[in-house]
């Protein structure tokens, strides 16, 4: 795989509203991901369609709300849509990249930010192990539950208010940690800014963070883990 | 005790740059505690020396360098420094009161505001029970003293970076936590900010939150908490 | 009461969505109480028959609108719903732990989040001293009522704007004084987090913030100085 | 009086490295006054001169450290400065506007904005009480000097931390209450802006705010009433 | 005029939701005007009617929309709605204090604030002089109109975006200046907040500030001054 | 062209609420431009009826929805609105003045921003080069497209989130760069505060930055550089 | 000119510590400028030699210190240093590429920054209109310089505390104006912030904001302005 | 590995000041990394000495000041200190851990934070792949290295100012990036606060971010995803 795109080629399909990246895929090992707010339905849909032509691999569209979503699919056939994580996909990928992501949330009104994790990492071919609801305001929830946990390569930690259980975890586990700050929370929570700030402060060593609400991102960001394991492996393999 | 001051009495003493609050040990148990900063060394020793004359109490003085300490203890004598917590002390209260604080910080480098803690709240004679180094990115070091924590009445939680040990702490003790934020930490750590928004819109119930580096005010809420049992105590008893 | 989990139990219930710490009345006094946003109305149905089930005490709801309360109040039954406060609640305690508690605005538009106050310290058992509208635009009206306060082991000050409020309380009464900023004000009131900084800047020795609008957590906060209360009589006591 | 130069003038000098305002005493009763920080001590010198020729009225220079004031004092005769003010004047005016200024400091760190005041006001020929100490924390002593303050035409509120003596005062006198935040606290204090946004969404009615540590700026807004009560007087005196 | 209640008097109407300061009018001029947002339109009428009936003076509302202005006006009988200003009126002053207040705005949108000034200078007795649309982008309007601005007493300066109206006003009037900040632009603007720090901390020496959106406040700050006015005038009239 | 208004001429209309600036297009160029938020649809026809009066250069309605745009130019014939930039034009300029503008996005969600700068522009008489979505997660669009952009007087960066794009493109080109931050993205980009502070803080040497979402701004910054043009051509050829 | 390195030539000198840009002069028409701040003088040094061999143009670095400085003109022959700009020039452009920049300041404190632009822009080739000290708290200053600054091409207005000269010049002229918001100023003038904000969201059509003190930044602003005026000038003429 | 300390060991050596975790190496595969800044030299002394004898790894202390590196090395022998990144190392590990990690920065002024990374990276265990100076103002720099930099299994993008480096790269390489955002820049740089929201909200899919000038967090996040890998290779291989 290389960055630049092969002589005689765009890379690139120009809609006039957009210039689809045709060459991500090959780039970056899945095809662009359509980012939904701001584009109308007519738009995305071209996007979607060039997409499909110009690339084998799966096709999301996110943070799209279900009217919208609604048009695209009926537009494009053989998409489905995930109303809580509010992503639509085409073509999902057979769950076989051999990497375990553990989606691990501290409370259940974080539920739809976990769920654009696993909708939109499922798609991309890695393995989800679920876990909710586990937060520091009842630690022991989270220690029994630390087994299952261990067992992934790598770990996101969707969390709102005070984003604790990101440092927590963090601590406990080997792995990599990606935290997710979520806009869970009133007041000094600030719409997940407050999260954000202290997940990135940790003292867990090590952590890495993403944007508030950012499901898709922390789904990506174990993408690029299990891809460089990938080369990793190939690359050591005789 | 009333909040009103007595008939014939001003409640205070006029010494020009300030107006020394005479009443205060009446109204609220302790004498007025003298805030350091901005202040000269000649008015700090004014302002000592009236709250030592009208009251029988501690007096104190907070956030006092080493130099302007040396200058007013030799003025005013029979006084104490304590130059990790910048506190000067006269007439501490022994520590009868029955009220057990514990507090407990998540690493070393928060020393310092636990240390102001100790030192207020040893002065006016709380029990202090002292847990250092207890953060949660080893968090078999809180749950192996939380037997040793449990025993407190009050229990102070100093921490700064993303200050996670509150929640923690919240989520296990029953007893009244009074978080502290520190300004440990760099960059996201906005000079404890990010743990004073992290602790104000933390998951466990019922946290308190006084101002960062504020160890002093924990130790008077910790004060407080002793003056409602003290005054609960006499209601009840026969 | 201890932290830790008795030996061959979670100490929760797993209901996929949700983790159910049934364990927090054992070590906390009260059963979890439920946060209402974020999730949806069968979710908060579930956790409520999960507490109702696993626990003696009163189960609540916060932050719940009146369209979800009425339809997880029609599935489970005996309920009720302060629609000012948002609170549902299941299976009240009586008023009989001995600890009173002043709830004061500033205002009266800072009613509602004194109404979450009211409600949930009703509900788990603490007794209520209700005083609105005290605010220091016009100060004889605080100086009025201030010994009918000073009757209570707990103070909540409730209040918006810059929030003067508790501070003037904090330098009146002995007692611990919980400072609940509100959103209430425009502007430079910042949704709050003026009042909150205003709050935690306080001249007042001693005094505790929580959240912006956090009429719940200040119910707990005094919650927990009544729960150490009765521990500390208990071990008192011959 | 008006804000047109008259024709044929130029209504300033320029020196090169300042073009200074010789119209101000006309247009504004007062000569302008030197912004000491960002200017070399010789640029301050040839200002202060060019004032002085150009004008009847006091000068001054604000925000002066000692060692730039020795050296300007040095260079332009019969000057003074006031260090703790940081304040140089010359041909301070007669106290004989009329006017009477409260100038009302929360706490004794508060001073050196409070002298700033004093200075500047003292200069310009506005009569001063001064009243230093009397925060919220002990409202006695507020509410004990209330006479001597009410007294005064204009009210200048000086405070830092959460700045709550202003909202007290302005519930309680009739006059005009400047508020002056200043950056006395720390941690949440935020070097003032917290009392800076508290002030600004008081709940007294009419209450205006100058700059954090804006002593100059509460002197000037008093010289604006005191000008405009003398323009009125004259207007209203057959 | 004293700023304590006279004794056998509380001062106040206790309503329950509402402690209503019957000696606003005795103490500062003019009755408690009421805040309407988070009151209930039942509650506006309460205090609306027990302020007609402890006072002489004009009684208002601010920043009630449309519907319940109509139910309270329904109510209460003969009162006035400023629908652009958002204020109800009652019993509105003669204009017969002999204070003039320009009010100035920066741009047609900020009409609706400099409404709210004109609304509540007016029916507290203030003559009002109004004049729109000058900001600085097109200055020559403002020097147009300078001479009449120059009649007032006191200047109402109300800009948003950078507010850059108010130090050129502060810089050529002798007037006192108050400076309402707006919350008209986008982005940068930050809702007002951005014009309400460049106010703050303008170049133009003696401008003073209220809130963001505050014609109300500005309204009472002109009030202050015209208050002090009489009070000079009666002490210096033999 | 002068700045000051001709003697004998106010330079500006006065309706009453609006004083509108007749004068604009002497000074600068192209007639006041509307801005549409904040002023009722009545107010929009009389400014722009005042502004076709006067002046012979296009006019333009700014930031107006579908709604008003429609009783606006119902009311005043010969306009037509574009419901994407949200501007409302009249009596557009012909494309004569020999200035190119390229309007360059990071994204199709950047798109309604771009439409703004691309009307505005076209209607005061520039030539636009329109370049869509080549943001730099896959930077091959942009430098595909360079040559095309090198072509231009004036690049227009269009960005939301980090706003890269601003200083990839300004590392490239030798043209003056006007970037505009979009408010694109959600989370931790802020409304576009984000993309703005990165704007001006870029390492791209000699960027301008206008406000967030200021389609118009950029548009008018563009104006400015053709105006200069002009008057140096004339300035330098015999 | 083109954009892209010329084939078989990497465009820049890689000494380790720093990839210098040796193309920059062939894309931009000047050499890469030196950012002084966390280089160590023979760092500098190292990058200065590369670039004065590798270029024909002048050679700057900014931003750097009096004792830097000094290291770095003793090892590299022929600089000068103008320590109130702190910058380091050599090699200096003739002034002879016809575009006149006006540098504007509103006070004297803004002087330094107005200095770099000063430095940079000569150094450079643009010749320097210099306008010192018009602020608008004297507004005839600047309406009596007026006639001068009209004559440039590019304006620079460099301003403090709340930036209002920014909008008054953009008001009045025709050409661009780059706004340099300066740190002049304390409290509410947030180390330049507000005067940024204020300048970005200013109500005079196309102004353009760079950082703050970022008087390299708008010199190289009107850079760009200058070159795109040369390259249209050569396209343009037969 | 376990997260659960092993029954019979506390896990922990308690120091009094310090709680050691003695655990991390078996836990997370390094022993615990001392944190210098608020720790006294004789502290970090005793806190070295013990993670020294407890464990078999590399020991490191960050952020540690020349004066504080000495005397700890002079008592802790065999130490070494790298004055640049002000890290000190003791027994650092073999390079044999097979992966590899590409550090690269912006600009020469990123060069201490990067030293961070290379200090404890190569402390661990990890290949360092070291590319400087390649940042966005001159793009040509990193599409020349990116071949190189395409060979890392993790990619750190060290940048301050707007931090775009870490976006382009994001854009044009497969493997995981590590964003680390550093305090170089002023004015709207905010000491890193921009950078990192930039990084934050970056376009380029799946980038994570951690602290400001956090070097030693980017390495500790490389160790994860190289554990991770171990871990894995082990799990897979027969």
């Amino acid at each position: 795989m290389s960055a630049t795109v092969p002589a005689g080629s765009s890379g690139y399909e120009d809609l006039g509203y957009a210039r689809v990246d045709t060459h991500r895929q090959a780039r970056q090992g899945v095809p662009e991901v359509v980012y939904g707010p701001g584009k109308r339905p007519e738009q995305v849909v071209g996007i979607v369609r060039t997409l499909l032509e110009a690339n084998t691999g799966p096709v999301l569209v996110t943070r799209i709300d279900a009217e919208a979503a609604a048009t695209v699919l009926a537009a494009v056939p053989d998409g489905a849509y995930d109303a809580s994580a509010r992503v639509c996909t085409w073509r999902p990928a057979p769950t076989d990249r051999g990497t375990r992501v553990a989606v691990v949330t501290a409370g259940t009104s974080d539920g739809p930010v976990a769920d654009e994790v696993v909708a939109v990492a499922s798609a991309i071919g890695l393995e989800v192990i679920d876990v909710r609801d586990v937060g520091v305001a009842a630690i022991h929830r989270l220690l029994d539950t630390l087994p299952l946990i261990e067992t992934a390569d790598v770990v996101v930690a969707v969390a709102g208010m005070e984003g604790a259980l990101a440092s927590v975890l963090g601590g406990l586990v080997a792995a990599p940690v990606v935290a997710v700050p979520t806009s869970t929370g009133y007041g000094a929570a600030l719409d997940g800014m407050t999260a954000l700030l202290a997940m990135t402060t940790s003292c867990a060593a090590g952590l890495t963070v993403v944007n508030i609400d950012g499901g898709f991102s922390a789904a990506m960001a174990a993408h690029r883990i299990a891809t460089s394991y990938a080369r990793r492996a190939a690359r050591e393999t005789p």
